[in-house]
């Protein structure tokens, strides 16, 4: 079987399905959507276009909920006995499972999992770009070369960056980057639910920064987080260990010291931008009119002065009509665009770390 | 004695002080600046300009610590007895003990805390325009009429928003909204200093904006969540019996699924900008290239379309050179927009809510 890819299969027309599907057919590979919604399977097929030739398919691709994968991969081998298989959902051990009792040859089926998608679902959501410049992470073990193949040109058509990693291991580090955050977050937007009077209105960023996520749907991690509840039962042990210390402790400032330190330190371990470890950005505070033009103003000041702004955020102030943007810059950009700015008269603050 | 204010001293040179100092100014009010650190004093008092007249302080601010305020109010009361006073602090229920204990009238103290500050101090990050649009609490009860009336002068010359609240009140609401989130953030950001392998790798968005705040000072915190204490043990004993219900139901599709829901309702009642009800923005992503002047010229093209951007988020590639903005604006200026940007040739993607 040759490893250059034509024809391919996609089993579900949702969000990653589809988008997969449009990167691919961007490649020149012809794509087939398959979805037991007879709607849902018109539109990506209409999307992405219809294939030309009667060519069998190479790589099936599983484009679908956990649960659902285990309703239909006996039938999809079926029919597909020459292909290989892989899979993106969020959680590897289950699928694994999954794959061993149904028949497809463990070597044929290549765990996969992209590091994108986001709270809206469909085909009509789906874009071509979805997955350019993240982490797609597989699991080589005891998969055969065509197989490895056929998934490593799919994450290489989709722009993104392949990343091997065994199951468990997978598992395990979602657990703690990405599902522990998700209930962390749902549990401090909870707690907002006995929020009485004015309290919200002393509502800041800090709050929406740390419950942003907490609007995310219950349907998908419901499913998600239950997949993978053994990798995230001694992370809530220990989460709950550590909240149970600092509650005890709340009145010692030394021990809340140490809790915030402990925090410090661990946000720290985050990669920034680029792959590279967290930068220190030098953050430069500029007041605008909150009003339309004045961001392209600001920017084009910003190209004015040569200098790459590497991240931003908008802070709007209740009840009046002005904003504060903070850019993040170098330290040799900060210093540039704020001699810039200040020369040009804009309303920009002292940089500082 | 007359409210209309000429001359307020402010101890305690610091951000705080001297952004006051700094609005105060701007108004024409004459301010000076104490503070036991004689370079602090000197750099603040040299950026806010020295007092030209030898009229007494009609109001004393106190812009410190919690833990500093109680060792200066009462020599600071026995050589302004004639003035007013106010302070700034995060907590006021144990301001308000001080108060008591100092021999300072109570009717003459307004206990206040305006909703702003950001973790680095120093009067070199000092701006006048640190409170603009932002909401000041302050607790009118028993205090008064000259010492409210140079208290809402000040909060209305810093541009703020008053909010009157009771101190109780006050620190409850700081404590769900404030202090919590801070505790909470820093207690997931703990959590990563396990993280080993390439799990780190696998972070994502989420993680990135649930530990933002885990990044803030241990030395500013540990007084406040001190001495708020009471207010905030009762809110973690709440926290730590939802976290060990979800924990022991993890793998329950249906406690999960209740579990996100009641995040989705409690993250909804935050207040969104301009202080109404959290709006639902539409968002239009656009792929740009990673380089100086793309942002520039995307916010040309915003404004050429005459559309108000409410928001933006930028979400940088690992590896790669590419950056996806994501915009929020009205539902109208999103179509509006995204026809425009697509029309000049703009790697812009469907709107959604």
């Amino acid at each position: 079987m040759s490893s250059e890819l034509t024809k391919v299969s996609i089993v579900g027309a949702g969000l990653i399905g589809t988008s997969i599907a449009l990167a691919l057919r961007q490649a020149g590979i012809e794509v087939s959507m398959i979805d037991t919604e007879p709607r849902a399977q018109a539109l990506a097929q209409d999307l992405v276009g219809s294939p030309t030739t009667s060519a069998p398919t190479q790589l099936v691709i599983f484009a679908l909920p956990i649960s659902a994968i285990s309703q239909v991969i006996k039938a999809v081998y079926e029919s597909n006995l020459n292909s290989t298989f892989m899979d993106i959902s969020s959680v590897k051990t289950k699928i694994k499972q999954e794959v061993e009792g149904s028949g497809v040859p463990a070597s044929k089926f290549l765990l996969s999992h992209p590091m994108a998608g986001r709270e809206v679902g469909g085909a009509e959501s789906a874009r071509a770009d979805l997955f350019v410049g993240r982490i797609w992470a597989y699991d080589p073990a005891g998969v055969q070369a065509d197989a490895l193949a056929h998934g490593l040109k799919v994450i290489e058509l989709c722009g993104a960056t392949p990343l091997a990693i065994d199951s468990a291991e997978h598992d395990q580090a979602v657990a703690l980057t990405s599902h522990l955050p998700q209930l962390i977050s749902s549990l401090m937007a909870k707690q907002l639910q006995q929020a009485s009077g004015s309290t919200l209105d002393l509502a800041g960023a800090g709050l929406r920064d740390t419950t942003r996520i907490a609007a995310s749907s219950p349907q998908l991690w419901q499913e998600i987080i239950v997949a993978n509840a053994p990798a995230l039962k001694p992370l809530l042990n220990q989460v709950i260990a550590d909240l149970t210390d600092i509650a005890e402790n709340i009145d010692d400032p030394e021990s809340v010291r140490k809790f915030i330190e402990a925090g410090n330190k661990g946000r720290e371990l985050i990669p920034g931008k680029h792959g590279g470890l967290a930068r220190n950005y030098t953050y430069l505070p500029v007041v605008i009119e909150d009003k339309a033009g004045e961001l392209a103003r600001l920017f084009d000041a910003c190209a004015l002065a040569e200098v790459n702004v590497e991240d931003l955020s908008i802070e709007h102030s209740p009840e009046q009509l002005t904003g504060l943007i903070t850019l993040a810059l170098s330290e040799e950009d900060a210093a540039t665009l704020y001699q810039h700015l200040i020369t040009n008269g804009w309303r920009a603050h002292q940089p500082r770390q």
